[in-house]
């Protein structure tokens, strides 16, 4: 079981702590007099701590890599008015050791569980072609393991670790929904498009507990990766019909739905124009209540969301503690 | 029973001629040696036909108004390289002699039915206040009874007589699943949005079978005109929270989604989000299947579409008889 | 007469002083051992103040609202590195007792003189139904009570208390000189659309001391607000031409001239065409001027204004105490 | 005076006919079987001719220009379908032989009396260095004589002959009334600005009867040309400062109002505002009404405006003919 | 030799005719009488023309495909207004029969010798790794053999058989001077960049002699379909370093400058920059060049030209021969 | 030869010190007890600094201007938490006595060589038109004064003292080799519009060693500027053609390619469309590679260029002193 031991706002200088923390950076530093130190920024999902090793920091930076949870502890200094950790001792923990949303955001929903109903939606596909390639994929572990981990986005929509598969089978939901009521849909088609035009956001925004872009998801987009993706796995399949193939990757290129929003082609045909608007959908309100709920109970209004371009209501009558300050009779 | 007679594409010149048609123009014009004559533009869904009376036509003037069905007799002549016809007999038409879409196109649902599909969802809501709005509103025949002829645009999207309310319901149709599926929306404000509102195209496109826009369409839109109904009923209900009154407002305004295509504020909470997207889905997926339908099986590709500027694919193998003549082998 | 006492940015911690205050913020907070206390945050021109009651926080409380001006006499402590009143007494103040230019930005026009301006505009209305129209609206206390006090925007334009009611009755005085040049011009419909256009902004703005958005404001905007207005009092005319309430209803909703601005529609007749125009005209104008007048006289240039994207330029030697240094005469 | 002979439109093949015409096109063409002949395009406003000189074409060439008013006499024959002029004599016309009106759409104002008032609003300005600036660049034939007769714009607004020096005075007027209202704006600058904003356009559209841009007006635009008019008239006077010269620059590149629409800074002091706004409602309201009185008066609406894109409303009840019908009682 | 008998714009009705024709559309087409019969469209340079196959019309269908040169003799009859060819005897023609240029715009460089200077640039680069892969794919009969029919567009610019390699050799040309002043460039990556920027075309434009998008094209975009080539040869070398592929990748999807433009990334580094305006030189000279040499000697401007929403102007005295009549004396 | 002393971040408080630095900011201040003090802010490149002469401040004030270099001597002291220093002596530099590039950015190419290549550009033009009004313009040291000074841009591109003249040779130099491959682009014109198009950027940017912008420069630009500066030597030249004036015009009111990004015009011939691109890469790459080197080498990516509203990317395996801790071997 997890023992996180103190979060690092609970730091109080001058004793020794021990915790666990994520390693945000780690890198050898020369030291004044000649040799190296080991330079580390920890985080939890409190605050962010400078550490530093000064006994065998080649040897002790081998013991983990930037981006483990690592068990430290050591003895609370304040350099620059900051608190700063001397280290003792550290090692890196293993996953069943700590809770990972004692260290970055985590989505509610179990990934494993989320693999498995994308898997569902796969095999639930009608064209055996289309199936077999959305099984490669799925099948496929440098897919699977980063896709466990990835989010859907750094901020705007599950922003979270796990965050892009509970997206996709979301949208696979809505998509199932949404051929009830227009049947003349190509269930298929839109079921590929929900598993396959966000995928290439394992690249984009990678595995790392600190959400951000890589090199190659700057450089290609999602899209371009997601296109990658479909690429590598469709030449497992020599009979693959190129029409077929043409309509997915359509799909996964013109998803954002305006040529200025990024997508490489409008949408062409319903089943394209259909998962643009479940892919909005299922962003923006996500993206909506998630603010809401961010939002102090008192307030009917949220921040300013800049992506949005304005705040968002609440709600009436949100706060129920709220008006208990209001029973308070008050005289005149 | 419907006795269309001849259509106007069927005329030939020089005979005598019995045929229903659509009075578009009426209008009474000095003739040159003086008194009148009356000129009629008459039409049905194969073309327009100038005629003439010239006997008595300021008592056959009052006989029938413009968009009136009439029945006419007279003879075909040519006039200006056109044909055209010397009017002998004209009266209007009862609904009951003639099958609206010859004149014009039409809805493929009963627009009683589809009132009484609306008048269900709105019977549906919990709200007692939203709920009683609503049905005051469906039981106000200023409302319904040119909502069961307005259209829902003239080219856009339901460009027919009845497609206002097939519209309306088909989105109170994919609300209902959309709550199903993302439980926190607010089911009771989102049916009220999915038939308020569009509700002003009533009063902004008219019931005339040729569409078009009115005079107060123009200058109001939808949405003024929209509000402007909304407040009519909302008065007869002193007690209604000025709170709702603002979401079901806010609904009406934003539906559009963005200041810059026409909405007064962007949608601001989640039913006001979901509301925009799903009158999205509904518009462009019936633009994109009417769109497709009209173009020839042969065609993998439709005809531009301005409003989205783009053309739409068909899909592979639309055509079955498209293939009959690569069916017939042909020797090298 | 006023009593200010002590600005807030004169006072000093540790004595005891007395001032009056604009509330900004009151709330009962619980105290950590049981009961509760009253938090207050107090401003005036100079700046805000933490308040505490401890005594009898409820009845205290009741003795005055957010928004109003208080007398407050107590100690001033440091607490958290800024100065804190402990209240000792406090009282509302009758609007005779204070002058409001202490406590929030004011407009240089007395709004009783204002009021009476536009009452005068709206008296020369030659249409009796437009005339006895604005009459209506111009009568009714829920209308004038917040115009006396509403601003004209938050930051743009007019931003002061009363700020509203200032720029209606410069359009009206704009409108009557344009009628002079362009004669063609309908007096009328101009005159109204310049008392109509931004009366929603009483909904919008409020009549709070502390300028900012109502809620029914940020999801309705003062257009929205403005048709409400003008239909609550257009139903008590059953006789009004609903020609004459459309043009009315256009001049509103097209006043920001053009729809990726916040219109509803563009202007569409010239009336509407100039209403828009007169309304940027003294809106802009007074913003430039109110920026140059707050920017030092030796600089040339107005800090960067966002709204217009720009800095504007105050124009060659104004500032003739800029001078005096130069001509004290420099040795070579 | 004018003696007009038959328009254009009158012109019956097969007899001669004698017409006043301008000529739009003339040049010398081979013949078959060598020499040249002479090819007119000729027009009136009711349309255009072809004409054909055979018969000593380059002494018949030598009598006019391109441009010019001649009087012609020949026969009509026809030629592909179209009348043809075959021309038996030829001649210039001198200005007070003919009404320029009758050949290209010229402003119902003298442009003599145009420029006078003009030269008024330039020596009413107060500041002697505008003042004489002003002065000497009316005073300018170059300037004066083309401004006689140039257009303001191709179809915009005031497209007719005289047509920029109406509008020229059209906006003193504006400036003269706006500066009673908001007494802060400096007169003078407004006045030249109102005077040089659009001077270019002299030789950006020219001195055409047929109107359209010159080769420097498509290359420079009127503002390009402006500012050399401005240029080469200031090197006159050394001693005018160089910070009231700019003003001046100023007002000329930025009376477009965005740099989006044509201007090379947006307005940057509260008279090059009020400027753009002045020519904005000068320029919308003629267009506005030239467009709705060249409608038909039984229709409530214009054609679409492309520069404006939209359609403008014509009022309500404007058509007092057309309710003549209407009063012809028809029997039920 | 070639013989391209007569063109189609010289055919005259009633006689018999013998040419070479470009096949625009074949199709089979049922008998009124039962049977089939060969319905053809014809074009060359000159024009368009029907044709018929009434005797064993599927045999003769056999002969040929659509897009191929046939050599076709038959009688001219009168159809509907216009000639229709029936056809006696047709025939494919190899290509040496026939002059490309008379059926379709070609290119003026011989395409082999540019596809042999296209393999010399890839044949430069100093990388070994990018240059094998440049050298597979330019060795790979299935993007050359299209490489050397396709264009670089419709109309925009290269819009002839062969356009794409004259304008991928010419932007390598362009970069390789470019790397002489700017020498910090990566030659490797941007010769790279010049030749597989476009290539994506081969599959977007086709190589049909009738310019036009296919389906592929029309979903995909020369992006899509580029990444694709370059990812079906990248497999080919394991070894391929993910970080240079990248950058070729992104060459690729940036090369069109911005995001609303159709990239799918700005370019984010020098040589995607460079590309970018290597490319839109080459291409906007090309395009004003032929658009001016399409514009009669004695116009100082071209037509409007849509995409780039001017006019160009095609400079001083470029008409040496429309000054003669000027030169041939004309008397006063 | 430069005698810097102490650079600002250098300097200690408490002791005495001597330093060469920049006058920002000149101003006679009144003492509390009356007279006056000098206040003085102080820059190099590596901070800034108050100091006050309390001494003669009238005469000290005479000694040197504002945007001179001084050399100074006093006391450092601590005031409002900053160093300070109290003023002893202090003259103005000579140029010989100090290095620009100590005091701001400043061109690594010598202003004068970069003059005489303009001079040799100039020279090289065949059209003895153009090249005589090249030669009168940097014949004129009220260009070339500045000019040797002036930057192209305050952050975009060239920002440095001796930028604008660094690029107005590098776009001549990117000309010179453009045109040998597109042989019939005009050299004459596209070397004019080089040294031409941006010239008014030593009006609109100044010579101050404090990059910024002038108010002529704010409310003009440069391309008002340069066309004043064309304007003014053209008058030199009364047979100069009026159609090769507008040529140049052209070039520099269109060099910024389109109208929303300030061009007065789109460019209208190959001249400018290519003047326009060899003006983008220049200053493009240039800021690319100055940005890019500004990025410390173990970041792959720069920080958010606000200008471009992207981050550049520093391309693979750049820092070769980041791999040596990698080097370092770590146990595992």
């Amino acid at each position: 079981m997890a023992e996180k031991g103190l979060f690092i706002e609970q730091l109080q200088s001058g004793g020794v702590a021990t915790l666990q923390a994520l390693v945000k950076v780690k890198e050898l530093r020369p030291k004044r007099n000649g040799g190296f130190y080991l330079r580390l920024l920890l985080g939890d999902r409190t605050g962010e701590l400078e550490a530093k090793v000064w006994d065998s920091p080649q040897e002790t930076g081998g013991l983990f890599e930037q981006d483990d949870i690592v068990k430290v502890r050591g003895t609370i200094e304040t350099y620059n008015d900051k608190p700063q950790l001397i280290v003792q001792r550290i090692r890196r923990c293993e996953s069943k050791e700590f809770e990972e949303a004692d260290f970055c955001p985590v989505s509610k929903h179990d990934p494993d569980v989320m693999l498995s109903r994308l898997y569902g939606f796969a095999a639930s596909v009608v064209d055996p072609c289309v199936r077999v390639l959305l099984q490669s994929i799925l099948g496929d572990p440098e897919i699977t393991e980063p896709l466990k981990v990835a989010p859907a986005a750094m901020r705007l929509h599950h922003p979270c670790r796990g965050g892009l598969v509970e997206h996709l089978v979301s949208i696979c939901e809505a998509a199932e929904i949404l051929v009830q009521k227009y049947s003349r849909l190509n269930r298929d088609w839109l079921i590929a498009g929900a598993i396959l035009h966000d995928l290439g956001k394992i690249g984009e925004l990678g595995t790392s507990r600190r959400l951000g872009y890589t090199t190659r998801g700057q450089l290609l987009g999602h899209i371009g990766i997601g296109l990658e993706i479909l690429d590598k796995h469709w030449v497992r399949f020599p009979d693959f019909s190129l029409e077929v193939k043409t309509i997915l990757q359509h799909l996964i290129i013109s998803h954002h739905g305006e040529v200025g929003k990024g997508a490489l082609r409008a949408p062409m045909f319903p089943e394209a124009i259909a998962l643009h608007y479940l892919d909005e959908i299922d962003a923006r309100l996500e993206q909506a209540w998630r603010t809401i709920d961010q939002t102090p109970a008192s307030e009917a209004w949220t921040a300013y969301v800049p992506s949005l371009q304005r705040q968002l209501y609440c709600g009436p009558s949100r706060d129920d503690s709220a008006t208990v300050p209001q029973a308070v009779e008050m005289s005149t």
